[in-house]
This record gives C-alpha cells, structure tokens and sequence, in this order.
C-alpha cells in the first residue's frame, strides 16, 4: 500500500498549497490555522486528481483508507457520527482546483442524509427542514453524481407546488416534502436501475468520483480554454462539516468582497439571504438583500464578519471574496479567496493599496491583468444624447453595448460568428451559456444579482451586463420580452449600459473612456519601471491624437494605403494603375501628391517631437481596382441586353487591365517594395509628399521626426535601392525649400528571409521593424484570410496550435525568427532600433516577448497604449 | 608616375596568369615560351581595363608610356619600325578577357598603315595586297574603333564590284581597291568631321580605347548575363606584329582542334583557307576547307602543325583550340585555349584522356559542366520514323528539334517567349543574333563552317545547329527559303537534326537519347566519387523505369495530386470535394481508392529494392474546380437568355460550394497536411491505397519500400496526428492482408517554421525532403506564379537577385534556413535521413549545396539524373 499522503486536515494544510489543495483548500486550511471560524474539513490532493486519470478513472491506492480514517477526525471533532441515525454528520463535497474556476464543476452539499439519518436531522434541526435538506441532497446527488437531469427533479417539486397551489418552495408543507424526496428517489432508481445509495460512505466516494469526473466535463473543458488554464492541473475535493444557513430566520448566508469588485470603492460589498443555503445567493434564484442590512438585522454578527473581512484582507494583502454562512446566529467562513473584480476595480484596489502601504508599486502593476484592461478602454454612451431608458437592472459588469435582442445562446453564438452585434437577454445564465456569452456584446438578465452567474462570467470577458433587471418579462416562446406595455421583438435593437444598468431602446452613440486618476497613476508607475517603448499604430491626425492622449511615445506604423482608398482620391489611385505610359502615371502622381501632403502634414504636426514611421505603399496595386467577376459578369450581361456599347468597350478594356495585375496570391506578389522597384515613381512621390510636409513644418517651427519605412524588404539591394530613392528625393526638397530637416530611413521585417539576413538588411536600415502580421503568414505559411475561415479553428480545437498565431505571437516558431533577427541585425549595428507594428504589439503575452529578446518598442492600436504601457512593466518585472 | 606594370611581352607572362593577361595572352605568354613560332607581341593588363573603367574611362597613369616602350621591343625583334613607310611593322589589337567571351568584343588587324606605310607594304607584298590590307584596315578600324556602320564600308566595296562586274573581292584590281580605300577614307571624315588618322600611334592608342570601350557593349553584357562571368573581370589587349595568311597561295590561315569538338573524337578537326585571314574562316563568308586536305596542300607545315598540336594538348593536358597562320610557308600559332565542345564530346575526351593517362578520374569529372550533359540527354529523331530530308548541312551542335520557321532574330525572340517553338534559319549568325538564338528550338545557316558563330553558340547553348547548308536560298524580303523547287515560308514548320546534319520537312517524332559507353563509365567514377544519394521525382511506372534507367537510386517524391487530375477520375474527385456530408465523401474515396492502389502499385514495383516517396494530397481543393469567373459568366448568360432552369440551378448550387472552397491565396490556404487535419478520410484512403499495394507486392515476393509523405508541415503536432492516422491504416492493411511491410513516414519541409523547429518536427519524422519550391515561395514571400511574371526578371535584370531563385536555389537566404534545419534536424536524430526534391535539386550548383550541408540525397526529373550524378561527384571532389 502506498505511503503517499492524498488527504489533508484543514489544519494540515497552508494557503501557499494551492497546486496540491486547490485555490478553495489551501484557503481553508490557512483561516482555519489562523483561528477563523471555519467548519472542520479535509481535502483529497489534486495530486490524487492526477493519478485518477492516469489510472483510468481509478481512486489511487490508499486514498479511500486516508479519507476514512480524517472521516473519523471529522466525527471526533464535531461529536456526530456519520451515518449515525440519530447524530447525523452531514458533509459537502466540492472540487477546488489551483485555479478558481467558479461554477464550473460539481458540489455536493448535505451528503450523509439516507432514510435513517434523515429523521435523526429531523429530531435535531426540525422535520421539514431535514426533509428540505434531503430533497435538496437527492437533486443534488442525482444530477451530480448520477447524471439525471436537474430538471426532472424540478418538474416533480414544481408538480408537486401546482397540486399545493403555492409558488414558493418555503411554502410546502413537510409532507409534500417528504413526497417530493420519495419521488425524488424513484426517479434515480428508474433512471439509473439501482436504488438510491443509503450508506453515506458509498455516497461520499461516489460524490468524490463525481468530483474528479467533473474536472473533464464540456464546461470545465470550454472554461479552461477561454481562460487558457492547463488540462492537467486536475482539482482537490474538499470534504466539510455542513452548516445550515437554513435553519431559521436566526439563520443565513452570503457573499462578500472586501472592496467593492465593480469599481474598487473601499467598502464591503456583498449579499446575503436571510434562511437560506450558500446555492440559492450564487444560482440568482432569490434576490438577496445588500449585506449592509445585516448591520441593522445581526449587528454582533455583522461586526464580527466586517472584522474578520479586514483580518482576512490584510492577510492575504489583497481584495478578498468570502463566503459565509450564518448558523442559529453563529458565523462560519466558508471560503476565501482573491476576489474576481472588473479592471476598473483592479486598477483601484491596486493604487489604493499602493498608498495603504499593503503593496508595492511593481506588485500593484503585477496585479492588474493587462487584457483587462480592454474594459476600461471600450467606449461608453455619449451622455449628451438623448436616450429611451426603458428599464434599470444592477449595473453587474460596465460598459455599453447595442446589438439584437437574442434569447438562446445557440443562437447568439451563430449570428455573433456571422459578425452581427447581439445582446443576449436570458432570464438567468448558466454555465451552459457561456458559448452565447462570448459571441454577445452583452447580457441581460431579469434575475440574479451582482454575484451571480451572468454577472460573473461578463466581468471576466470584460462584457457589459445588466443583471436583475426583474422590470423585463420574458416569453422565451414568444421570441419576446415586455416592459410594462412595450413588446422587444427577437432581432430588436436595444443597447445596455452595465455600468448603470441602463437598458435603452436603440442604438446608442458611444464615446470614447476616459482614464480615472487611479488609472493615470498607476500607467505612471508603469512608465517608470518598464524600458519598452509603447507606439500606436495611426493612420490619421484624429488616431495620431488619440494615441498621444493614451500615452504612444510615437507612431510606430503609418499605413500610406488606407489614404489611397478614401473615395476622392480612388478615381486617381485607378488613373495611375492603369497608367499605360509613365507620363500619365506621373500626371496622376502628381495629382495625389498634395493630398498625400496633406496626410503627413497632419500626422507629423499631431505628434510634434515624437518619431513617426510612415510605411510607403505595400497593399497590390489590384487591390484598388474593381473585381474581375463582377466586371466578366456585368460585360456578358451588357452583350446580352445590348447595352451602351462605349460602355461596353470600357469596361473591356478595365477587365483585360485588371486581368493582367490580377494575382494567384496577392498576398505574396507584386506589393510592398516590389512596387517600389518596378514603379520608383509611386514611392519618389509618397516620399516627395513626407518630406515637403516636413520641410513645411520645419519652417513653422514643428520638431518633426518622420522614419520613411520600405515594407516587405527581403534582400538588401532592395532596400539599398529605395533608400537611394528616398534619399535622392529628400535632397531635392531641402534644396527646393532651403529647410534641412532630420529623417531616417528603415524597413520592416516581414519576409523569412529578411529576418535571416538582417545582418546585411541592417547595413542599410536605420531602424527595423517586425511586420508580424505578414511575418506569421510567411513562417506558418498560413494566408490568414484564408486560414481562420478554413482549418484555424480546427487547429485550435485539436491543440495542434495552442492559440491563433494571429492574435498571440508565436514564440516558438516566428519568435524563433524575430530573435534570431535581433541578434544579427544588433551585429551589425549594435544600437539598431527595433520595434514591432503587428497586431501583436497589443498582446501582453506577446509584448512580454518583444521586452525578452531586447526590442526598443512595441506599437498597437490607440486604445490598447496603455495595455501595451503596463504590459511592459509586467515584464519588466517579470523578467528585469 | 605610377611603377605600376600595366604591359607585358609575351615573353613574361605565363599560362596561369589568365586574370591578368586574359586567356588569349596567357596562352600566346605560354606558347611563346616553350618554344612555338608565335608572333611577337606585348599584353595590357586587365588590371589597366578596370583602372580606365574606375577612371572614367582614361588610360591609367603610365600605361601609354610602357605600351611605346614596349612597342620599340617589337620593333627590335621584327626589325620594322612601326609607322616606317620603308618597311612598316603592322600590329593586330584584340581583346582577350579572363573567360573567353567568342566574338563579343572588337579586334582591329593591320594597324600601322596609312598612306605612307601602305606604299612600303606594297613594296615589301606586293601593291595589290597592300591595299587589301588598308581597305580592310579601313573598315575594321572605321567600324570598331570609329563606330561607322560595317554594311556602309560594304557598300562601297559592292558598288565598286558592280561597276566592275565581278563577284568576289579579290576579282578587283588594285586601282579598284586604291578607290576603295579613298572612298572609305572619305566615308570617315564625312562621318566623324575629322580625317582618318593617319599617325600609327594615334591609332593604336585609339584601338585600344575602343577594346577596352567594347567590354562593355550591348552584345558583351548580353553574352555574359548568359553565361553568367562577372562583370568586374575586365579585358587584356594583347598587341601582335601581324603575320599574313593572305600573301598568296603559299598563305594560308585556319583554325583546328586538337580533338573533333563535336563527337570528341581524337583526330585533329579543323578547316583551313589558303589565302586568306582569319577572320575570314570565323565569320563563315567562305567555306573553308578540312584540315586534313593541308597534309596533301602543304605536307611540312601539315607534320610541324600535328606535332605542335599533340605538345600543346601534352602541355595544358586538354583538347586545344588552336589559331593558326602561315605566311609564305612559314606556320605561325596566333592563339592555343582550351577547346569548347559538345558535351559528348566533353564527357568522350575527359574518359579518353584517363585512359591515355593524361589526367585522373576526379579531373575527368571536373571536366564536364554538368548542366551541358542536358544536350546528351534531349531527344532525337525517332530511327524508325520516316522522314522528308530536304538538305543536308554541317551537323554544327547535336541533338534534333522542330519549329516554325523564322528568319529574324527579334523575331524568333517574341515568338519564343510566347511559348512559340521556332527555328531560325539565317545565311549566317552574328553577335547581334545571340538573343534569336536562345529563344530557338534551334539554328539553321545557309554559310560558314563547324566553328563559325552559329556553330559555337549553339553548341555552347546545347542547341541543335545545322550550319552551312548551302542547298538553301535564304530570300528575307519575300520571308521565304528554297530548296531547288521547294519554297517553305515563314511559320512553316521544319526539323534539323545537329548530329547529321539534315534538314527537314515537317514535325518530326523525337525518341529518348541513349547513354554513350564513355558517358556511362564517366557516370560511374562519379557514382564511385559521389556521397551524395540520387533519386528522381516520378508520378508514374513509366517515369520511374526511366529514372531507374538513368541511375535513379529512388523516387524522392511521387506527387500523387496528378493522379487526380486525369480525366477519368476528376468527376470522383469533384464527388469527394463538393460532399455535403462524411458518408458521401467517403463513397467517392472508396471509388478513388483502387484507382490509386494501381497507381502505387505500379511505381513500388518498377522501383523493386529502392525507397519510394510518396507525398499525401497537397493542392487545394479548389484546384480540382471549375473557375468562379466562368461559372458566373455562364449563370448571367442562362438568366438573361431563358436557358434551362435546371441546369441554371445546378451551376449555381456549384458556384456556391467554389466560392465557399475559393482562396485568396491559394498557395497558403486550405492545402497540404492542412487538408489531412481537417479530412482524415482523404489521406487515410491514400494510406491504404500505398499500403494495399504494398501488401499486394510483399505477396508477390517483389521487396518494396514505400516511405509516405506528409506535405506543408509547420508544427510536429500536424505530423503527430497525421503519422499515428498513417500508422493506424498500416496496421489494419497488415491485419486484413496478413502480410507484414516496411514503411516510414516523414515529412515534406517548405515552411520556414517547419525548418526552424525541425528538432522537434524530428521527433516524429524518419525523414526530411526539403521542398525548395515552396520553401523559396514562403522564405522570399514570392509567389511564384506571379513573381515570375510580374517583377522577378526585373529583379535579376537590376542585379537585385543574382539569379531566378526558383531555378538556381539561394543559398544565402533559403540556403540559410535548411543548414539551420539540417542541423536542428540532426541534434534530434544523429542519423535522419534529409533529402531535396524541389526543382533544384538537378541544378549543379544548388546540389554542391546540398552536398555540402550534408543532404543524404538530391531528388530531380528523371532526365536529370546523371546530371545530378556527375554535379554530386564534382561537389564531393570540391568540398571533400
């Protein structure tokens, strides 16, 4: 028999054992080592967990002998036996696993209850509420452990109020329970072909079972992977003494943070429902009251919860959510642990406590989660419009949103891929929802509070949710929802506002956030610790702006292409494609050429005396043409109808131009520098339209620095050439204007191969810059439009890739490349600036990696500078 | 001053200082000294060609003054002082580059005449000839030194034969050629404002200029892009007294080689003209006769010539080609190089000279360019087949071809590069021809022998030449060429056979060439020599004999996309793509299936005993579809026409499932093992179909190695999950035929991600085959198809790439990335076998690479094979 040590006594265990107790255990053993009143326990080691499964779903050897044995610790401690018909010890049954995944996985409460012991709870605490605890336990135990549906234990209990013709289950008499819990059991017996287990040690090990088992199932599976937790953690069990919150109006349980998880206020924050257990405050059935009433209604017990609260914070020197359960007027903890919190909350709980003196200011930094922080930097309603407030709920995560009302998750899920905007509006959510919640731009529910399950899982995907708004009624058969008289059809527009619980009529405009001083302070702290540079990516003077706003220390990416699209100038841009002589495509140059200018000019004067790479042209040049379909399609419908026949000739003429640049991969053909190559005087006028710009703000007195960026360079004779180009033009205007004025020249690395000869590419580069968006397309070999629609998906399901490399770097395979980049090119020139313009410039995990292998900065969209600010202290911290 | 020494007497130089002195003046150097009747004469450095090139075009400091010093020498030697109208010393000035570069550049002969000095000439050669000597002098020195086009010198020599009525040149009596000459003089001072120089100094100075001036000309940057010698060699001038071959009957001028350069017989081959000068054999005016008539003609000069020959072959230990003259019986060597040559001729000489014991086998080898055996390796004219031989010239270059008659050069360009297949047939070819040439199938000419410019250059090019077919009559203006009655016009279509010499009526059938009995035995001292493995890439039993017929020691990939793509079995494949559901794909798989088990069951056993790779579905699936275009035009047309609803509704069921499976970029989409992921049933039907007809063979008692191949590989956990899929099928085939077989599995690498994580990607692979195609597409971010179309050429025009990446491999960049894998490949698994079957890998200098990092085998189209036999022995005898 194996000596291994698989289960703990609370007292055994400490809260840095989370990896062996789980996060709930090892919380447990550390109050109950610092004298809180916790019931007494034991927890079964994830370690256990894991051997379970290697063994094919097998308890490993010894275990059940060492649960038996603290069973008897338990008994001893609390003078009950178990299974004793007169002193019955009644247990909960719950996984823990290293990481909180709430909800997820099974709990089995009131376990130790059969035929006997029943009527020995009875004799202690009451027959009705012993029968209550059964029936409840049967539920439980059937759907949990057994697998039968809960809902088929709710159509007995809602028969069963019907024939009473009550509508609240309090409001049964101990008869109908004793019924219900009959039922109950012929139910399991029929579903499952055996009796329902009387002895509450073959209960106990199934319900551990059932608790392993459920560390596998499709929720669990789906939470892990949206939270990117590892499969193989496995969970604990832990085994308590019950106490009833139940017993009476004497009685009660709750939940609360320590800080207020919305917006971080200092302040307790929690519900609580008066005779009830811990279940009916987290499933949102019942409406719970705000914990300050428990002030006015238990003030002894109030104030020793409020100074338990602060015993347990400083503790753990960080916000905490607790539960407890109030039993006959006395309080038990039943569980502590970090409280979840919207990134509003995060950023002032962090900088409070930075100025509490709790933390330090790198440990603030470390636990505000940068991805979060999206939350605070999505766009709220404009207050100056006018808007239908048709009814108010609890403001459970912030943010607004508008979208279609949606009433099914499925179907949230479907429209939400096919990109349309929905709200999915539900009476309460489970976790069987999570799915629609992802694809929504927020939820709606009629019931449930703040800690319920909506309101939980929208604060983590940083969604707007408006919970418990009992106003709306809602016809899941109907397709509809009413407020008073007012019909919301499936597929109307509403908008919600989750830091008001507003619910609106309509599409709302929204406006941009504005950062709070906490907020301020701590991207403060940020720029002070990290030595990674943050720039945005901006196209416009109005984006250049808004970066400088959110901190860009420049502009790392200014895309010249999205300017040859604007409908004015297109007609042009098409002028100078199908040029057929280079004199008329210098005449349409010549015609883009002030209003190219007059881009710069913005862009450059927005960001006075901070750099600004400007990439020249890098899209296809048949990516400003009309599509050859169409056109093949309408000219065989003008030969049909005998159309206008100039016009047919025309567009004949368009389709055997657009044929000719038509590319098999246009991802990989006649773009970036290659353009620049072949038709010098497309890249001599963009860069004939900086430099004047320049030379214009230079004489107004403007610190400007423009980086001329060539794009797809893959040799460097390209690059040689260009810069030649560049140069030459730069010289003619300094002689033109009479201004001398400072610029660089560099390139991106996008291509394999420039990143595999950077060493030659940096003789001729002032800066580089990791074009990662192209870079992943070519080292994968992955054409991104085509991937993600086709097998990308399937490859993430599989793990044959743990992320999108589009949206997470890949540091295996194209970091591998970005380092061995770095590494040459610093040979070359030592001082190399290096930066990043990909998507991944946003991407804390990716920006940690950009920090590690030594780039300058990172550049990203406007609204993710301050993630990529304090993404770069985090990794500062974390890696020096 | 500079000491620099810019100008050598033949006397101090030698053979191996060809970079100094050039090829023309190392081996006059060499001659000179030991011993053989070369004129004297001085050589200017290539060194000073690079001095006048970096000087802006100017003489370097000194060299005019060591070129009089040295010119005095000569004049000492000969005892004629230069510009001494008693008896005037006349020099030759020609170029002479480090690589001999045939007629590309400009020679001036009988330089040192003028009025005055061509009066002596006549006193000391007779008047007649030395004003044949001054108008010839005139014209050369007018054309090449003076730029005045060659045809306008020779229409005043024509008109004055018409006034004279005569047909040949020496038919005009002197005062006709004094009038010649006065008129040619005229011609040049009309021309260039100034008289013609009549200063002996002057212009030699001049004609050196222009030699140096002619390195870079049209034609000479041309011709070295195509043979690709560097453009910084520079040329040497080598100055020699003149000796003459056309003084009489007792003259003579020719050229010979040591060995017949077409067939490598050993037998002095060669042609000769009494009365004559060189220039006169080479440009192919008169038709020369063989050398062997000299032995009747003039028997002492014939034995001193013979003898002279077999030293001189002794001495540089190679087949010679020999210049030579004899002035008044008096035999002058003017020029001794190495000999250019068929590549039959190469391969026979190098076997014979190892034979005879003149040179080793590893120096046999060295001896044939590899990419020259193509020539032996193309096809001819079937024996059996009956053909309509119209005339009979020369057989000038081996090997047959058929094409449309062109009679001009630019002409036969445009065609060519359409894809048309052409012959061009000219009286004679010139430099400027050169570009018709490589657009030909082949060449024709109505003049000039087996070493005139045709005949040189397309043996050097391996294209078929038939040369000096006089029974043709060339009429350019009417586009038309006759034979006796028979006119054939531009664009009909003829065939010339290069071995025989015929000329043909018609298209006719071509047959596999056969290996001579040298050119295997030079195959296997290669084989002997070589390291590196050889195998071929074959879709079919047909191709597979044939490799294995030429020395393939393996197939290194079966691409089996190509046995989807016949006729018969597209329909089922269009089943299988456009299936709706798993059960309907997998109807269409169970109809492919025994259809592919053929296939494999033909190739494993036309290659019994050797490994066959055999590469799992790679395209896209929409590849196997109609066009979305089409089908879009064709729905417009039906709609608007009333066609058949039924039809109507069908195509746009189709057009519909296109575009669903319709790419952006193909190359990087939904392909390869991608396809493996997302349709097991595709590569397990192709599994069993290998492993069917394995079992089948093994039943047979025929030994078979078959080793699947996953394509597009970028993570190990693709190849994982496909080789367990492969793995599986094997063991049910196993089970189910009760036969046991060999089998591995590996995988394609043409990801750049595949080869920098190629130590993992080893764990699960028993083998690497480098797909350099795609490799090169993904490393550069070219798309082949259109790269090549749209900027490549521009590309290798601008020098930015110095060859087409897709034909010659680039070792810088995509070379870079497979040494990494190699070597990644190999920490994983010491022994792993990595092979290449990109199209480079029948490329010569892409298999030295591959030799050298250590590559188990290149792999190429099956009539590559003994290139890439000879290429592997040449890399290992390079490289160790």
């Amino acid at each position: 028999m194996s000596n291994k040590k698989y289960v703990y006594l609370f007292e055994e265990g400490r809260a840095d054992m989370k990896n062996l107790l789980g996060g709930k255990g090892a919380n447990l053993a550390e109050m109950t080592n610092i004298g809180l009143p916790v019931p007494p326990g034991m927890i079964i080691t994830t370690e256990a967990c894991k051997e379970f499964y290697l063994g094919g779903r097998q308890f490993p050897p010894g275990m059940e002998e060492q649960v038996r044995e603290k069973m008897r610790v338990l008994e001893e401690k609390t003078g009950r036996r178990f299974g004793d018909p007169a002193n019955p010890l009644l247990v909960s049954v719950r996984s823990g696993a290293p990481v909180s995944m709430p909800g997820m996985m099974d709990t089995v409460l009131n376990l130790g209850l059969n035929d006997q012991t029943v009527e020995g709870l009875g004799r202690a605490a009451g027959r009705r509420f012993a029968f209550d605890c059964y029936r409840r336990f049967l539920n439980m135990f059937g759907d949990v452990v057994l697998g039968i549906e809960h809902a088929r234990f709710e159509r007995i209990l809602e028969k069963c109020k019907e024939r009473r013709g009550v509508n609240l289950d309090q409001e049964l008499p101990v008869e109908d329970l004793e019924q219900v819990a009959a039922e109950y059991k012929a139910l399991i017996e029929r579903e499952t072909g055996r009796p329902f287990p009387q002895d509450p040690v073959e209960q106990l090990f199934m319900a551990i079972y059932a608790v392993f088992n459920s560390w596998n199932n499709d929720r669990a599976i789906v939470y892990r992977r949206i939270n990117k937790i590892p499969d193989d953690l496995g969970t604990a069990v832990n085994i308590q003494v019950m106490v009833f919150g139940n017993l009476g109006d004497d009685c009660g349980t709750g939940v609360a943070f320590t800080r207020d998880p919305a917006t971080g206020a200092r302040q307790l924050y929690g519900e609580y429902l008066i005779n009830a257990q811990g279940e009916d405050v987290v499933a949102g059935i019942r409406t719970p009251r705000p914990i300050s009433d428990l002030e006015v209604e238990m003030p002894a017990v109030y104030q020793q919860f409020v100074s338990i609260c602060e015993q347990l914070e400083k503790h753990y020197r960080n916000m905490q959510d607790i539960e407890f359960t109030i039993e006959r007027g006395k309080l038990y903890i039943l569980q502590t642990r970090t409280g979840k919190r919207t990134a509003q909350a995060a950023v002032k709980i962090a900088v409070d406590m930075v100025h509490e003196g709790l933390i330090s200011k790198e440990e603030a930094i470390m636990r505000v989660e940068p991805a979060q922080l999206d939350q605070l930097l999505h766009r709220r309603i404009d207050p100056r419009s006018s808007v239908e407030v048709i009814a108010r709920g609890l403001p459970a995560s912030p943010g607004a949103a508008s979208g279609k009302v949606v009433f099914d998750a499925d179907e949230a899920e479907i429209l939400g891929n096919q990109g349309e905007k929905v709200i999915l509006v539900r009476t309460e959510t489970t976790p069987d929802d999570i799915h629609g919640i992802v694809a929504s731009q927020g939820v709606l529910t009629s019931r449930g509070g703040m800690t319920s399950h909506a309101a939980v899982v929208a604060r983590g995907m940083g969604k707007p949710c408006v919970c418990g708004c009992e106003a709306i009624r809602i016809d899941y058969e109907a397709g509809e929802f009413r407020v008073n008289d007012l019909v919301i059809k499936k597929g109307d527009v509403i908008s919600i506002d989750g830091s008001t619980g507003q619910v609106i009529l309509g599409e709302v405009p929204l406006i941009d956030p504005e950062l709070s001083p906490e907020f301020l302070e701590l991207l403060q702290w940020a720029d002070e610790i990290r030595t990674l540079g943050v720039r945005a990516n901006a196209d416009t003077p109005e984006d250049a702006a808004r970066a400088r706003a959110f901190g860009a220390e420049g502009i790392g990416l200014t895309r010249t292409e999205h300017m040859f699209m604007a409908p004015d100038r297109l007609p042009i841009v098409q002028e100078m494609i199908l040029a057929t002589s280079t004199r008329e495509r210098q005449a349409a140059l010549d015609k883009l050429l002030p209003m190219q200018q007059g881009d710069f000019y913005g862009i450059l004067k927005a960001m006075e005396g901070l750099p600004v790479t400007i990439r020249l042209l890098d899209p296809p040049l048949h990516e400003f043409l009309p599509n050859a379909e169409e056109l093949a399609v309408e000219i065989t419908r003008l030969r049909l109808t005998g159309g206008n026949d100039e016009e047919l000739q025309k567009k004949e003429e368009l389709l055997k131009k657009v044929r000719v640049l038509a590319e098999f991969n246009p991802m990989l053909g006649h773009r970036g520098c290659r353009l620049g190559i072949t038709f010098p005087e497309v890249y001599a006028m963009q860069a004939r339209a900086i430099f004047q710009a320049t030379a214009q703000l230079v004489k107004e007195g403007v610190r400007v620095f423009p980086e001329v960026e060539i794009p797809l360079v893959g040799d460097v004779k390209e690059l040689a050439l260009l810069r030649q180009l560049v140069n030459e033009v730069a010289e003619q205007v300094m002689k033109e204007t009479g201004v001398n004025f400072e610029y660089s020249v560099g390139t991106m690395i996008e291509i394999p191969r420039a990143a595999l000869l950077a060493d030659e590419i940096a003789r001729e580069a002032d800066f580089f810059s990791f074009g990662t968006n192209d870079l992943t397309q070519t080292t994968f070999g992955f054409s991104r439009d085509d991937a993600e629609g086709k097998f990308l998906h399937e490859y993430v399901e599989k793990k044959i890739l743990p992320e999108n490399p589009f949206i997470v770097l890949d540091q295996t395979g194209v970091g591998k490349l970005m380092k061995i980049c770095v590494d040459l090119g610093r040979q070359t020139k030592p001082d190399l600036v290096i930066g990043i313009c990909g998507e991944h410039g946003g991407e804390p995990s990716s920006i940690e990696f950009c920090h590690r292998i030594g780039l300058n900065y990172v550049s990203c969209s406007p609204f993710r500078v301050p993630i990529a600010r304090l993404a770069a202290a985090q990794a500062r911290i974390k890696n020096g």
